[in-house]
């Protein structure tokens, strides 16, 4: 709502320095939303060990307690971005099952999808953040995400080989192969770069697709 | 040298307790191999940071006070194993180059030695433990070391399209999703598991060949 719009709201009061109850929502959870994807890009730039909330805060120039207002510690927010890139992923499988079609469609869609995520703030900290670095006590239900999307990629490469697209292969190795190849793209991806990331999944899906060597070096 | 030798030795003289000092020497090195091995095998299984010396010192039957025997700090352990792991890696490459061949052929059994070397301690250490873990002090050393290992990855790539090996494509690209896949091996393997280093570089190598469409849903 505009400030004229919220006058006109008003026409005959006292108009009210304080902006209605739900836009202050939206604006508390836009600035919440700011705190996490700042403090995503600086655990990805530095490390999460060597990110102090004194350097979120500075980034985003305001005072530590000023972030209190919106997360209660370092690992807090840490914990809602890993989950944040995970439920990403999750979703982003979750709407190429729903479009249906072949497995090998869904698989590649898949494959770009998480290309795309691993190269933003939160997707990156799922490639970044170690498992060991995860507080313990939420270390269980992130592995049981991370799990879950590597099942998902590994009922994809079995639906693909039974529907004749991908020549038989142990579906577990050729998931993990996927998943490896695309995952380690977030640990070397530079967000300032020449490379989009849909230029990165061409190149990967064609080699998955095709292999890499000469069609004459190949057995007939 | 076995007892009876050095009692042969010293015949005549009355035996000393102590070993020879070359002996010695060698029993001292293999006791810090096996410190910085066990604590290698300790910061995969639960990371680097929920390590402790008490930990290592507890699965090799000794004393803290004995660890410093052999090594000075955590810190320098962590340098060790993840430099002794880069510089495996940085010796197999090498090996490979001075054994000559095609460029595609150095570049696959680059492949099968990096396998080989991501799923043993050092070289797993190299995987899980993240820049940021690594003491600032050491760590442009030790990056310096991985790039190299990029930068040879990325030279076969080209090498290998020159001679007409492998299809044109992005070098650097097609040498991260090669080092990507193969890495990511570090971050899965399990060492009591079923699957040998071999085994996997076999169908990951395969793969990486011809990809994994079934012929008959390829582009003639």
């Amino acid at each position: 709502m505009s400030d004229q719009a919220m006058q006109d709201d008003n026409e005959g009061a006292t108009a009210s320095p304080w902006a209605p109850a739900n836009q202050r929502q939206r604006q508390r959870e836009a600035k919440r939303q700011a705190v996490l994807s700042t403090a995503a890009q600086l655990f990805n730039e530095k490390g999460f060990q060597s990110t102090s909330l004194d350097d979120i805060a500075a980034r985003l120039n305001v005072s530590k307690p000023t972030l209190y207002y919106y997360v209660k510690s370092k690992d807090q927010i840490l914990i809602e971005c890993v989950n944040s890139g995970l439920e990403m992923m999750v979703e982003g499988i979750e709407q190429t099952r729903l479009a249906g079609g072949q497995a090998i469609d869904q698989l590649l869609a898949c494959m770009r999808i998480y290309t795309r995520i691993v190269t933003q703030d939160f997707g990156m900290c799922v490639i970044r953040i170690s498992d060991a670095e995860l507080p313990s006590e939420h270390r269980a239900e992130l592995r049981r995400l991370k799990s879950g999307i590597d099942h998902a990629f590994r009922r994809l490469v079995s639906a693909s080989i039974e529907e004749g697209s991908i020549i038989p292969c142990d579906p577990k190795l050729t998931a993990f192969m996927i998943a490896g190849a695309l995952s380690w793209i977030g640990q070397w991806y530079q967000v300032q770069g020449e490379l989009t990331p849909d230029k990165i999944a061409d190149a990967y899906i064609d080699t998955f697709k095709h292999g890499f060597l000469q069609r004459n070096q190949r057995p007939s």
